[in-house]
């Protein structure tokens, strides 16, 4: 994005130490150490910026900036609006968000603001506008952070208002709102659009169509209201690019449909290491990667991430020597430009004072973190031409926003829990050990370009998602769809007439009913003689029982009455084949099925020769270059196979060692450049 | 009740298809081909019989109903008062509930009204005119299903004073009622009725009194407001008997006192087969069944069971073949004149789009579930003789309401759990083992003509139970009481003097000490060597000690510092004998007791010859023959020994084939007519 | 105190049998029958003294009181400020609470009250008074008991002023609140202290600095209200000292800073016996006695606890034979001057019917219970000369509220669970086990005089607490400090520059870093090879990483990164030593710890010889003589070594036998009466 390279550095709070400038200055003593070139600044600075109603005072920001600036630190700037200062609601408590029984909050916390309120549009629209009169020339500043980790709903008048007229826009008429919500149950029919109210556990909150379009509104509202954030910066001349910072697995936004209005996305990321393998820590955070990537098939930012433990999780851990700089690289890996920590210096009260920062109460730079950091610093510069360098993916996984809302919504067949994110990991892991990268999309992607698509528990078909599928398989594409797919439409109705709706031909099946198993409960999946080679798996949680219509058996149930029922198909459609997995089966299974079907179907990976337990393999590529990095999740060293390391020397070490041995250190990260 | 022999059907909502009418067309076709006699229209049908205030429209219900009965099917119609349209709660806000916090709920769900809210009575009895004005003489409509599963209670400004002069009319002064509320304690006493405010979280609940006698308001109250709905009914011509479906253990009401309004009891039954052995289900479920009959001690019909799994429990698993007929013809067997579920076809949207039905979303007849309701369908055309004939029981337990909601609201020897509900069903499960017919009472019903009754943990006395005891065992009958009985009278008050109160001469004893025990603590009971066979028994959660004053002990305790003390004792009373269990001891011992007991006091079961694991045995009989229902819980079949298979080859298999060998199938019925 | 010797009795509500006289009469014989000598009237009976408002009667209890006297029992008098009237929250709604969610509560329940109302304030010091001109010079009237188990808090418009006005008094200006709050962090800093609202879920509750500030008001607001009722007390003539009851473990109140406010200290004792080894809820009960006691350093009185079982704790267990007895001298030999049962005749109604009383709803003197009291009476007559003696400890445990408060509030290391009173427990038990009194004490309290003090999770340092222990080591006490120690000032800012703060030399180590271990996880401390013997124990939760400066590592830490790192230091500090514990170790270590580092300091117990497994020993002095309690807390009889009996044979048997063979009776208490 600029000459920086790879960014290193991260949230930084100069105004919580004004009064002390020796410590000002031994920051960019020790961020100078730490090869740190890149700050976030103003994330919850409005009481400095604005003490007062219209009493603006940016001095001491404009400072900071130019004194980094003379290091040769950049510097992100954030737009205030996470966290207001307590005048603003005590004069305008419609600034504050009332929650779903209907009370209206107090001061307190952080973003807890009403998206709708024109007061608080215009209040942080005259901020930003300061702001970027301050910024926009500044050589120092580089991109623009827009408030911080938007979330949550309210239901204000004002925010019921703009629900009925989001509904008025999007239904032509109250009948047709009500076909689309079934309303004809329970005798929930509407007269008129002013009668609604936003989903409520004392009032309405079993109207799926209801809570689906409140989900969809409050993206849209979120959307529009980071949308006038941004117009006020550029109206006032602001012309770097702008971001906003996204959580892990937030139900709470549509990230496909607010990606929309950036330039780049970013996100915080707070693994639980050192919990299990650490190897299932890495793919479920991978995942998180890679769907970040996806959202706009361009790199993506780390924003935030802990330099030691947290302290907001049940149990704050250490991060063991080596997990920091592994931890990190693997943002990279998996098309990071930049590796950012929250937070720079630990603040020195209030509620986070024992998060995690590169420089502690302590306060020296003989500390085990900050040298690790500085090690980052390091490694960060050797892989500079790595930055702006892409991603590409043979293989993609739906995971689709709408699509879960409205699953998990539903009360169906196991309210206990679905395990649609366990499922989807799974996959993902297993496609992931053989050495491919995985992009995470969305039901409107394009699917083309890619040679196998996973679509697990596709509960709702839209888009034509159905027609697109149909194509991919037609054209030659591997698909592979699971049960819970294709039952309901865009407003939650089931399709009649036959399930998976659309699919049936594609895959030569139709479902009849699903079973669901108590907690504990098994089932198992055995092989049909003659087609793949013996195997037996368990199941659990979810059997969908299915009549073939053409498809093949390959495996089929064990247990119950419905044993010998077919639980794996295969399809011949078009050019292609179309995977039909009933249950929900172990790991292995999906371990052994892939590495079978990309194999028989020829799909390549990234490397040859068999990745060790443990290992991950991701690329990025530039127009000439392809750089691969593999890291080792296992605190022992790991020896690598003669034919993989023939591959990997066919390529030059642009980061950690080649071992005469051939061998990965534990917690290791080798950088392969090879020419394409 | 009328011709149709038992009724085969469900709740239908064609309202939701109106726009479709070959579906609706498609449907009749299917119920003919299943035997579908009887269906219920009009649950929650109020915005399509009133869409706009005042504005009636009953002609889509009226074809409805005669395009079943040109078909032969009747209909059982719903009046609509389980849920309001907008429009209502919209102009008159106080229809809508007042929680217990004092909160005024939105418009949302069903069963949400207030039941004193003299706008929403108005508004019920007008439609409920109409109704009976369009169908009083139309010869399709068999029977009134009032409202929809009843409950809830209300908290607004009109249940306060409806309280206050329920309370005023139930006590003399509020001195009295302080005396019986017990308000001297913490200070609590009433200047006034004005006082009273119902029971809150948020202020007062822990006046034992005052939650008892809100509770009782609660059920005279709604009692009342279905009185008013049938009053609507009456006045407007409808002669036909009215029903009203109740729920599973509902602890909400007190069924006994709301059965009164009501010619037929009916409930609706979602038992969650295969998570246990079947027949701890089928006991378990029978229980209720018995419950049901009982309340009036004639047929009731079940008016609502799932064909498939349903969509609420923490997980829907299928009903495994065979299933849904041995579940449908259970119901029978304990005294049921109907097979009814819930739902006929599956609605495609909102929040029960996923609970069975017997017309599934995908439509076709070749469903398995589909079929299966065939089966039934011909099962009852077998049966249709048993439609109308009563159940006779030796055994009663009582399993009293208002005992239920004292002891469990006190804080006493255990608030972790008492285990009523538990030690009710072992001991109901032993009796039923031996093949006997049990009715399942309360306190104000009659004794007579029982043989044994089983009092356990009759927490609360009052309307005299215990002089009709007294009378019960001086006459010869067989008594069990246990632990926890005779505490309190029907305020509340502890019995002062000894307990169990008025029994203590008929018991031979008199209770100390109640000891608790902790979650997975054990002690055990011995017999009492030269008395009863040398058994041990385990008893967890509570012990109660006890000094015999005439009673022979039986078993004694073996472990803590009560080693030694009585646990199970006899005493002869008058021509009878009374039993007294005092710990909460495990299944077994109660099998092994009803055993012992029914043969030395020969009590005879309804058939001779030891009854096999997992079988349940019950009767109906009219004037001239007995119905004996023998149904296998077994997935496998099971062998019938000869003394069993000669008892019922004295009389003729109606259903269900005697097998040349004597064996029953797994989940099979077979019903046996014998002549009296 | 007086001439009673130990006080016998409890609390006693003829009001609620005012009826029935043959009861009140009664129960004056059974007082006498059990040696009571001290009762407790008037907690709750405002509705019996003003029972509309103005209109006072006290002619009902001073007649009670008169009898009493007449049979040579005295009065405990209450307040009965903890349950108000129903009428004056009719009249006067502010006398009700408000939650933090700032809902105003309903008339109900008891300890509901707004402590700030005038208009309660009024009203209490009305009725007071006129108790108190009753009762002032009434003989019979030993004490007067404050209101009752003072706790909880009100968020009221009322509460809000005088918090802010609290707030006014605490700091200058409002740029010093925002400093010592941080409020820099999020924004949050204030323009005046009109805007400050106490902490609340539904606004701000994560500023440490408001949180900590709203628990020390609430304390000063209910200690103030405490001042106001003794006050209308003390004007109105009465003379008699003041007592308050308090509650186990409560954190509710800073009852070090409320003792002030009283003569004398109470609290209320629950144990859970029977869950566990006896001796373990023992030692966790004694804490509790030993902090009540350290409050004043003089005897305090056990106000309330069980004949029997409770009935609000999840399971009612009975009080084995002996228990009661052992469990009430446990309390004497800890330092009080009496034993006082809730409640003396059980109730007929409400909530508490089924507690625990000294006479039941039966009413016999033939109960077990019963029998156990009047040997108690006997027990305490015996050891009449024990009352008014105090407690000497050379040995202090640091157990600070507002440390804990500061502490459980913080995110950090351990959100799960820090386990602070456990490790307190640990320590405190390693202590008695050796025959030692203890001291419980806050930071305030004076260090001079004691040997040792165990410091463990010191977490917040103020009041200099840091100069104190410097001192206390330097003049050559022994100081233990653990993990988690001198991390926060008085306002909960993290200390920079290097914790344990002020204490870095003494200790000769600095504390880096700390890992959270996660449930489960465990890790161990290996000895140093030539130190101290070879041991191992396990430690979980959390591990603290230290650089040692000078101290000497006895143990290391022997898995993870850490391995090898120290965890268990000595350093010599002036004539003094200084042990840090660096993790939360096992039991078993403590144990070990204490009994090498007393021997090797030469600090001195109470008794020569062994103390077997289970058995307490404590000891009371007067100016010429010891009284050392032994108790056995297990259920089987123990035999002493001779040493040990040699020592007791020293002095003469007050209480309890000699045993022929040196053996102690299962829960037996032995008292020896030495002269000093």
């Amino acid at each position: 994005m600029n000459n920086l390279g790879l960014w290193h550095g991260g949230d930084y709070y100069p105004e919580q130490w004004l009064d002390q400038p020796e410590i000002l200055n031994k920051d960019i003593e020790l961020f100078l150490q730490a090869g740190i070139n890149t700050v976030t600044l103003g994330v919850f600075a409005w009481s400095f910026l604005e003490p007062e109603e219209g009493k603006f005072d940016f001095t001491w920001l404009l400072k900071r900036v130019d004194q980094l600036y003379e290091n040769g630190i950049s510097v992100i700037m954030a737009t205030p609006s996470g966290a207001r200062p307590k005048w603003m609601s005590d004069r305008y408590p419609n600034v504050l968000r009332v929650n779903e029984t209907r009370q209206r909050q107090l001061f307190g916390g952080r973003h807890n603001h009403c998206y709708t309120s024109s007061v608080y549009r215009e209040k942080v629209a005259r901020i930003n506008q300061k702001l970027a009169q301050t910024f926009k020339a500044h050589p120092g500043v580089i991109m623009w952070h827009i408030s911080n980790e938007y979330g949550g709903e309210c239901h204000c008048p004002l925010c019921q208002d703009a629900f009925r007229g989001w509904l008025k826009k999007r239904y032509d008429s109250i009948e047709e709102l009500n076909r689309k919500w079934c309303n004809a149950f329970w005798s929930h029919k509407y007269l008129s659009f002013d009668q609604i109210e936003s989903p409520s556990t004392i009032g309405e909150n079993m109207v799926h169509g209801l809570n689906l379009d409140w989900k969809r509104f409050v993206t849209e509202q979120t959307s529009d209201f980071a949308a006038c954030e941004i117009k006020a910066l550029r109206e006032a001349g602001a012309m770097q690019p702008v971001t906003a910072n996204f959580m892990y697995d937030f139900k709470g936004l549509n990230y496909k449909r607010f990606s929309q209005e950036i330039d780049v996305v970013s996100w915080d990321s707070y693994p639980l290491w050192h919990k299990r393998a650490e190897i299932l820590t890495a793919r479920d955070n991978g995942l998180q990667h890679d769907f970040m990537r996806s959202l706009k098939k361009k790199p993506f930012l780390l924003m935030e991430s802990s330099p030691s433990s947290t302290n907001w999780q049940g149990v704050s851990k250490l991060k063991k020597p080596g997990m920091l700089k592994l931890d990190s690289l693997h943002a990279v890996a998996h098309g990071s430009d930049s590796v950012l920590y929250f937070q720079m210096r630990q603040s020195n009260g209030s509620s986070e004072k024992f998060h995690g920062a590169v420089i502690d109460h302590y306060g020296g730079e003989d500390t085990r973190v900050f040298q690790e950091v500085c090690e980052i610093g390091e490694a960060l510069n050797s892989l500079k031409e790595v930055s702006g360098t892409s991603v590409r993916s043979k293989v993609a996984l739906i995971y689709d926003t709408e699509s879960r809302w409205a699953m998990e919504d539903a009360q169906g067949p196991r309210n206990n829990s679905l395990y649609h994110h366990e499922a989807c990991v799974k996959i993902y892991s297993a496609i992931k050990k053989l050495g491919f990268n995985v992009d995470v999309i969305s039901m409107e992607d394009d699917f083309t370009g890619y040679e196998f698509i996973a679509a697990p528990m596709l509960y709702m078909f839209r888009s034509q998602v159905e027609e697109k599928l149909r194509t991919f398989v037609e054209e030659g594409g591997k698909l592979m769809v699971t049960y819970w797919s294709g039952i309901v439409d865009e407003w939650d109705h089931c399709f009649l007439g036959g399930v998976p709706y659309g699919l049936m031909d594609v895959l030569g099946l139709r479902s009849t009913e699903i079973d669901g198993l108590y907690d504990g409960e098994v089932n198992h999946l055995v092989s049909v003689s003659g087609t793949w080679e013996e195997k037996e798996y368990e199941c659990r949680n979810l059997c969908d029982l299915i009549k073939v219509q053409g498809a093949e058996a390959l495996f089929v149930y064990r247990d119950d009455f419905y044993q010998g029922y077919p639980a794996l198909t295969r399809n011949q459609y078009g050019k292609g084949l179309a995977y039909y997995v009933c249950a929900d089966v172990e790991a292995k299974f999906y371990d052994d099925f892939f590495r079978r079907v990309m194999k028989e179907s020829k799909i390549e990976p990234l490397v040859r020769g068999e990745i060790p337990e443990g290992l991950e393999v991701c690329s990025r590529e530039s127009d000439e270059f392809e750089y691969l990095f593999i890291q080792n999740f296992n605190r022992e060293p790991v020896t690598l196979s003669s034919e993989l390391m023939d591959d990997l020397e066919a390529g030059t070490f642009l980061y950690g060692d080649k071992s005469d041995h051939g061998e990965i250190g534990g917690f290791q990260t080798l950088v392969v450049k090879r020419e394409k």
